[in-house]
């Protein structure tokens, strides 16, 4: 469109963009030459200063909660969820036609927490069961809400269902409608996200903490090489975002992840999965993949060399794959959300953090990063296969403490005559 | 309610159901007084006339498909699926926008086979270990699959993404956007109805084949209940159905369940569970639900009754259970269809088939009572049956030596640690 638009008339187009750079930029910005539109922005500092301090009190407390440990974290993920679900609840709705629904809003809200329960439902309980193996009525009590989690969940959801239907309103159809269908997309999009990044917590703090901080990495890299070098533009959706800030965050990111991951991967706070509900300390084994392995470096180097070796752990492989994707791929996420935005005409999805905007601005690429770390995780790295795994969470779930015996011993039976027949 | 209306007005009532006998010719039915306006329209007649004969040839294929047994019976979900997929796709597009988008068809259905991979992947590999194990290497082929199958389906998710948003048009963006959320809402709906229902299929068709029943004896109940006694509108979303046929059809699906469930319990071919993909015959001990107890009626008949002791399999109780979904809950479905119908301001989904329209219209309630079947079986029927012989089974038939002796090991674990917490 644009570019039939262009060859018609080519002078025309030239003043149409000319005039629109001057509306974003103030009045009176000096403009050395015309290709450095992005580099030159009086507003751009003030709102850098903002945006700068409002960062680092979030990663003052992003650092604090990841110390506090896996249940915090959780608590943390919980509340951004919340946050999230209201900003976009309130984002699309119309007051007036609200106020004809009363109640209206509280289904949103049911339907958040019966997703809530349903998604961290059977979670938990596989967490509370290795809790609390000791105490035999809570683990009944357990084993019967795992076993009815989707029974109760469904019934739930339909109740809701059923409240919608009663309570359409004529005249209101197609408003409620849409409400309804944009509860179900907002609910997808905050729990897919929010119950793969807990999942991951639960592998280890290392496979939440290392996707999270490279796209924050990624976004203060681009925001900074923009801020510099920032020349071109990369995408119409993100009239701010250019290619110098994206490849130059490309590089960043990568790297810092090949460096990060080696910090990381030292700590075993970081590296042990948590199998049950606890805050305490933990210690494992944590397996081959943060063993350093050691790389010669004779006849890569020049000889006066320093270092002759270097120690790199298998982790940091799969760390230049997560690297990869949240500075390639990630960003889509932010355009996403860019265009989203433009499409229903709005800045930005709230105002809880000042300069940053709502909890949901920052966290668009997260959410693509959690599901892409959380599923790299499960095909790549995880060493048992997932059968094993599967089989496993049955017998757990499924067998009384007698019948898991019962098939230990049969399995052990088996074994056994194996060993004869060979 | 039937006797009801009987007994208040023994002679008009045979009036009507005379009328209505003769209904499939004349259509030249005179209205005898204002209040019953739902009993006497002419075109009802042709219209059940249309509807009866196409429902004749709908359920004569779908008792010849369930015959030949369940691989046909999923070729015929997936064919239902793909039918309500393209109706729904068609009904919110405008093809003057779409003009402007060339392959944004497309995409809609790279997101629907991204899907279809993705419920039906996981299930198929499943049921191909068990069909193949003989095999070694296609059993290591299929495990490849089963463990990738996410990554893949998560990588062929994301390039729909980025595909999306590298063809948003300016100007566009709002329906591009509202496009891409509704075939989300749509392929939500299709798979979620359509994976439970083949988890159905192979648990047993009969808990495919009673609940989906269930549904067409209370539409065709409800259908006849309201054309003979209708009176009383039920829901100002559908204008036709009348609390006459609500209540009418209700007992007649309770009663119809308790009997059904007797009848096609009987065949091992419906009550067997199948484990791989193969359509041979099925043997199996059908266990204790489909088992006939004997209750002994002395006491509660006169003493010249010809039944001593009533046969009742235990699973005729659960049927009465699915027959009050089917018959209080399911028809929201249906008001959630029309509702929705009306939202939007069109007459029927589709017109695939003639007098009912489209695939989806008819597929309304089934959506939500194969879910309700799924859930019922796995929280209340599954359970009963779930032994550690099958575990044991799933075991040695699923897992590699290597993975049966990890799973041993681990099962070792969880024993020790339990032991030293006690």
């Amino acid at each position: 469109m644009q570019k039939d638009s262009n060859s018609s008339d080519p002078l025309n187009s030239i003043r149409v963009r000319h005039r629109k750079r001057s509306t974003e930029a103030p009045p009176d910005a000096t403009k050395p030459n015309g290709s450095k539109l992005l580099v030159n922005d009086r507003n751009k500092y003030k709102s850098m200063l903002i945006r700068t301090y409002s960062s680092i009190w979030m990663i003052g407390g992003f650092v604090f909660i990841v110390y506090m440990g896996h249940l915090y974290i959780w608590a943390m993920i919980v509340v951004i969820q919340i946050f999230m679900a209201k900003e976009l609840f309130n984002l699309l709705r119309k007051a007036n036609e609200d106020r004809q629904l009363p109640g209206f809003r509280l289904l949103n809200w049911h339907f958040f927490f019966t997703a809530m329960i349903y998604t961290y439902g059977r979670f938990l309980s596989r967490q509370l069961v290795n809790t609390v193996t000791s105490d035999k009525l809570l683990y009944q009590l357990v084993s019967g809400l795992i076993k009815y989690q989707m029974f109760i969940c469904y019934f739930l959801y339909i109740a809701g269902f059923v409240w919608f239907i009663l309570t359409l309103k004529k005249k209101m159809y197609k408003y409620q409608f849409s409400q309804y269908a944009w509860t179900h997309m907002i609910l997808l999009l905050v729990f897919a996200q929010s119950s793969f990044t807990v999942a991951n917590i639960y592998e280890g703090i290392f496979w939440f903490l290392l996707p999270a901080s490279l796209i924050v990495i990624n976004d203060i890299a681009a925001y900074f090489f923009g801020f510099f070098f920032g020349r071109t533009p990369l995408i119409k959706l993100s009239p701010k975002k250019t290619w110098e800030g994206f490849i130059g965050a490309s590089i960043t990111t990568i790297f810092s992840a090949f460096v990060l991951a080696n910090i990381l991967g030292r700590f075993q706070w970081l590296t042990c999965p948590r199998k049950d509900l606890s805050t305490g300390w933990l210690y494992c084994d944590p397996g081959p993949m943060f063993k350093p392995e050691h790389y010669s470096l004779t006849g890569w180097v020049p000889q006066g060399f320093p270092w002759k070796e270097v120690r790199i752990m298998p982790v940091q492989w799969h760390a230049l794959a997560l690297g990869l994707f949240a500075s390639i791929i990630a960003p889509f996420g932010g355009f996403f959300a860019s265009g989203f935005k433009r499409a229903f005409k709005f800045k930005d999805f709230g105002d809880s953090i000042p300069g940053h905007g709502g909890i949901t601005d920052r966290m668009d690429c997260q959410m693509v990063m959690a599901v892409f770390a959380y599923i790299y995780h499960q095909s790549f790295v995880m060493s048992q296969s997932f059968s094993v795994e599967m089989i496993l969470e049955q017998i757990l779930r499924n067998l009384s403490f007698e019948e898991q015996h019962i098939l230990y011993m049969e399995l052990g039976k088996i074994f056994h005559e194996r060993q004869l027949m060979q």
